[in-house]
């Protein structure tokens, strides 16, 4: 036993508050203690986003990401939630597993880091998003049901071709028409044009946006009236990073190819309402800013 | 310089014979010979199979396949198509490169293995094949044209969600409905019902196999009629593995699906010819044997 007198017990009390500060200070600044927090609550299942009977990856209640990949001869496996890494740890049959922190709902982009490599997880399907097709993950939200697949009745997600003399190639769109549009072939609808954000795509929003469900949804209780949404590609994928990024686009160009492709081919391949009282834009992050453009230019069109 | 006598000219010719025995043995048992052939024509360009603004993967005119991956902490990568491994080289910058054997022209799965991880390559796009959403590449091929994207008019590829008492699940279909269907609206149909093979999906025929692409191709040249096209999950996908594989595959299934969800469903929301004289179903592979069946047990409905 150690006997403590005043002096020594003061000086206990200072080494033992320096050595619980330098804890608190080693566990603040860790990588390892921010990334692998001690309580991980063991109710992981395999995510909605998954490949059909893939059991991994997986998300608990607390919106952790539990990762799994079989890579033997590695020495350093990762996984990287938007550029967040936590590291993995190998099992003596080499399997990598580890988990993220806890992460708001809905909707993130991942992939692996395998040797230094990045690459998708096998485990999950595909989207289009931040400027490649790659993996996400769905972490459940709390008002979910409003994007669940319902036994309702479904509108339809139509993949479009057609040659664009404004864009002088030939486009790609996705429409999404309502639950009725086939049944009375004498109704026409309003139309919205619905925009993505920077380095998404047309598929996004029919994609991880759920569009189509949202609408399925909304339409079944009456919440909405049934109009046509059409997706297309606001000319920000590809090699727009060589163009000098978001600062360096010029959103005049989609303008054109919206207002003399797009729409006019809409208005001629399907039963719209064809005035701007039945015409509306919108768009998410960089689309909001095409959005207000656009519009504020042609408020006879929208 | 070595003097060869009868005697040791013999034994000089022997151990020769040996060394070429022994170099062509070697050769014949080794990958690296198989996989490295020493002249490989230095015409490569971008797969069409690439994500946009991917350099690699790439394809020369042999129908070689070049992969590109960065790794640098990676000790053995390879390029893995349907199974055939070639190995890769690692440069003094972490990238890593490698060359496939001549393939067969048209569509081709493969993926990386880096350290023992069978991965997807991030520079192609993802199809359904196999089992799982991979990578595909295609290498051209000489009547390509047929399936070319065009500048003529292009149907719709419609993604239909619509619950099925049969199958007593919220079944997943795409439909291919021809460039004209929109513009008469009193005209009706003939349907095929396509079938995909054995661990492929309902989207094979519309992706990979440019079932759409084929049709508007031939519809411009009036070599076709049109017709609708029905491209349903034929029920070979997830977890069949688990259920015996192709042999222990009920075709009866199917049957009951296609006869009581599917068709039904078509003929209710499509404008359909609903009449076996216009009603035909085709299949690839398993899903011609599955053809075989349902029509020879089903003569008064196709």
């Amino acid at each position: 036993m150690i006997q403590i007198n005043s002096f020594n017990r003061s000086r206990f009390l200072y080494t033992k508050a320096f050595i619980v500060f330098f804890l608190l200070l080693a566990e603040a600044t860790s990588g390892e203690a921010q990334q692998k927090p001690s309580v991980v609550v063991e109710d992981f299942k395999p995510a909605s986003t998954n490949q059909a009977g893939s059991e991994y990856p997986q998300v608990n209640s607390e919106g952790r990401v539990r990762v799994r990949i079989k890579a033997p001869e590695a020495n350093n496996v990762q996984l990287n939630i938007n550029g967040v890494k936590y590291p993995l740890t190998k099992s003596s049959d080499g399997v990598w597993m580890g988990d993220s922190n806890p992460l708001d709902e809905g909707n993130h982009y991942y992939g692996l880091v395998i040797d230094g490599a990045d690459v998708p997880d096998p485990g999950s399907t595909y989207i289009f998003g931040s400027g490649a097709w790659r993996n996400d993950i769905e972490i459940p939200a709390r008002d979910q049901d409003f994007y669940a697949m319902k036994n309702v009745a479904h509108g339809q997600l139509r993949e479009i071709f057609y040659y664009g003399n404004a864009s002088q190639s030939i486009r790609h769109c996705f429409v999404y028409t309502p639950p009725d549009y086939d049944k009375d072939l004498t109704k026409r609808y309003p139309v919205l044009y619905l925009l993505h954000g920077y380095r998404e795509g047309e598929s996004g929003w029919g994609n991880q946006g759920h569009a189509g469900l949202i609408m399925d949804n909304l339409l079944a209780e009456a919440k909405a009236k049934p109009f046509i949404i059409v997706m297309e590609n606001a000319g920000t994928t590809g090699d727009l990073s060589k163009r000098g990024g978001l600062a360096g686009f010029d959103f005049g160009v989609f303008e054109h190819i919206l207002l003399e492709d797009v729409i006019p081919y809409i208005d001629t391949n399907f039963r719209t309402m064809a005035d701007q009282a039945h015409r509306a834009l919108a768009g998410l992050s960089m689309g909001g800013m095409q959005t207000k453009r656009i519009t504020l230019a042609n408020l006879n069109t929208f």
